[in-house]
């Protein structure tokens, strides 16, 4: 199924560099213009979506769970 | 009240944009070297933290909120 | 920009049945085969995806946001 | 403790068919009539709650999480 | 319908002491033995629920959602 | 870098009583006024952290992910 567009304003395009597997969930670290973005997803997803290192994917994150920190 | 560090892994530092004020919850802008951040936290922060355009801030998500999709 | 696939695990196919329009978040009702799903996103998401009622959409959320009750 | 009603709009009935346990989290698959829903929990909480292939459960989800497709 | 118990482990017990109503979502503050704890909810869980100020409620938050700051 | 302050309301002080370390993602349990706060978070966080038994924390959650129940 293809997805035309998602409500989901941040998006962060980048290349897979890590993926830390573990049993339930794994960690999958993408290299982005913004930095290295940290995502935990189910280690089934990753079978699904058969995530390598070097794949090109998005990042995504809803509005409602960013965070403000003043310096 | 200061803190030294959090666990948060996803950090995009940059500048508020815009501020869009609702009565209870309120979204942010955040211009970042990763394009732009949307953040909706509640109106109330947006008056604690006395955030205004311009406000140098830090924008993070924890990582088990972001989402992976292939392209 | 077109999505091949995401690693949400919890997709709800409907149609849309009702938006409540706030100034910053809007409440999106969706008929899924489930029964009513609602979603909270930006206004900005309504209009940057032209939502409508009628429309058919995916409504799904991470696993990571699911919980558990007994009954 | 027996609660008597909350917030959370998004339920779902279902019975459990597979709960996939790890160190600290787990995945515990749920059978409803809008298909399979996947939930991750703490492992303590699948024991607190003596989850197991059969029960009947309610998955639910804050309707902030949820996030809309268009397809 | 009445639920024996819930996975949530992060729960507290205490009053609402405001509900701050907008359009969609709703603030609703409790005071609690850990101090004030903020929910946002949609409002029509406000009205579903027949919130009112000084109702006995419990907030709770799912763990993977708590975050951890070292001071 | 040293956070001057942070958006999120609900924000509990207290100390480590208990670390399960998971492959990807650890448990901290923290023992504070209000009683037992359960997170997880990634356990490269914990180990970037340093997070220890006993050490001071302070546990916080953005109000959107706070839920409310009726006794």
């Amino acid at each position: 199924m293809s997805i035309k567009s998602i409500n989901v304003r941040n998006q962060f395009k980048g290349n897979i560099v890590e993926i830390l597997e573990g049993p339930v969930l794994s960690e999958v670290d993408v290299n982005t213009p913004a930095g290295l973005v940290t995502s935990v997803i189910t280690t089934r997803s990753v079978k699904d979506l058969d995530l390598k290192v070097g794949d090109q994917v998005i990042a995504f994150v809803k509005s409602t769970e960013v965070s403000i920190a003043k310096l």
